[in-house]
């Protein structure tokens, strides 16, 4: 089955984020295709910006800082154990595509790849790094979602060794109606 | 009944905030209390270190940058009225404690009080305030659990006005023993 990747509005993507997901950062350091698991991001702004936690540590971060960009690619629950896998192995040693069966698509804007088997890609541009913090300031250049897939459950890591699948979703629209930068 | 708030070890109070829930921070500025709802937030560091993202638009940021010290509470589902509430009025005129019923308590480290009927509460020291990406840097010092609450689903913001409650918890403590920083 195709996956169809409908582009989203840039003033939602933020939306995909918010909630805090585990995502899958994917780069290209010129020479080939990364993954890497990250549960640590904040949404900075609704134009929309991101920030990231990584570093030196992190084979990853050699490519984020020498091509400045990256794709945050959003996983379901049925691709945990893709998510943790990829979280617990090395781009150093591994091609994590190959290994864990995932195809990379080509994006419009940046060279790292977006995840075809994703619920959510947003292709996005470094735009500043906080090296004190570790902090990766992201700008979303692009955003699609894969308007045909059923599994739209994120998960959201404890830190533990555990996971929390999302649960029901509560509608406070009308209440919150002052504080949507967008016609909800 | 009253609540048990029983001390966590620091070493784990980034399991309370990983998950991405919406929380309420308070502060004091010398005069009185206040409460804000953010969801905008991110660990940083195991030890713990938390980032937030808020600025001069924000009520409570002049008693964050003053007093260098807030405490971050964790609120349930149950409690998602007034999360909500709490986020779409300002303490320049509201007493948001008093508004929403909700119990100060004072902590072992800072001036800005625990919430007594949140299910966690962590006491930090603003280390940082990195200006140009509106991001605070805090450290915990305290952190606190109500063992005794049966409600502990948190909610996370979806960012147009939905939230999304906690749903099952999926345990691959084995397969990321590599990856916690303390005996799962």
């Amino acid at each position: 089955m195709g996956a169809v990747m409908r582009k989203l509005k840039l003033s939602k993507a933020f939306t995909l984020m918010e909630s805090g997901p585990v995502v899958l950062v994917t780069t290209n350091d010129g020479k080939k295709d990364n993954i890497m698991t990250i549960s640590w991001t904040m949404v900075l702004d609704f134009t929309p910006a991101f920030a990231l936690t990584t570093g030196e540590w992190n084979y990853s971060f050699a490519a984020l800082r020498k091509n400045k960009e990256c794709v945050i690619a959003i996983p379901t629950v049925d691709m945990l154990d893709k998510v943790v896998g990829i979280g617990t192995c090395s781009g150093t040693d591994t091609d994590k595509f190959s290994k864990f069966k995932l195809t990379p698509v080509q994006g419009k804007v940046v060279r790292s790849p977006l995840i075809k088997e994703c619920l959510a890609n947003i292709e996005c541009r470094v735009i500043d790094i906080v090296k004190r913090h570790n902090i990766v300031v992201l700008a979303g250049v692009a955003a699609y979602v894969d308007t045909a897939r059923k599994e739209k459950r994120t998960v959201h890591a404890v830190g533990d060794g555990t996971f929390i699948v999302d649960g029901r979703r509560i509608d406070r629209r009308k209440m919150m109606a002052s504080k949507i930068p967008f016609g909800a």
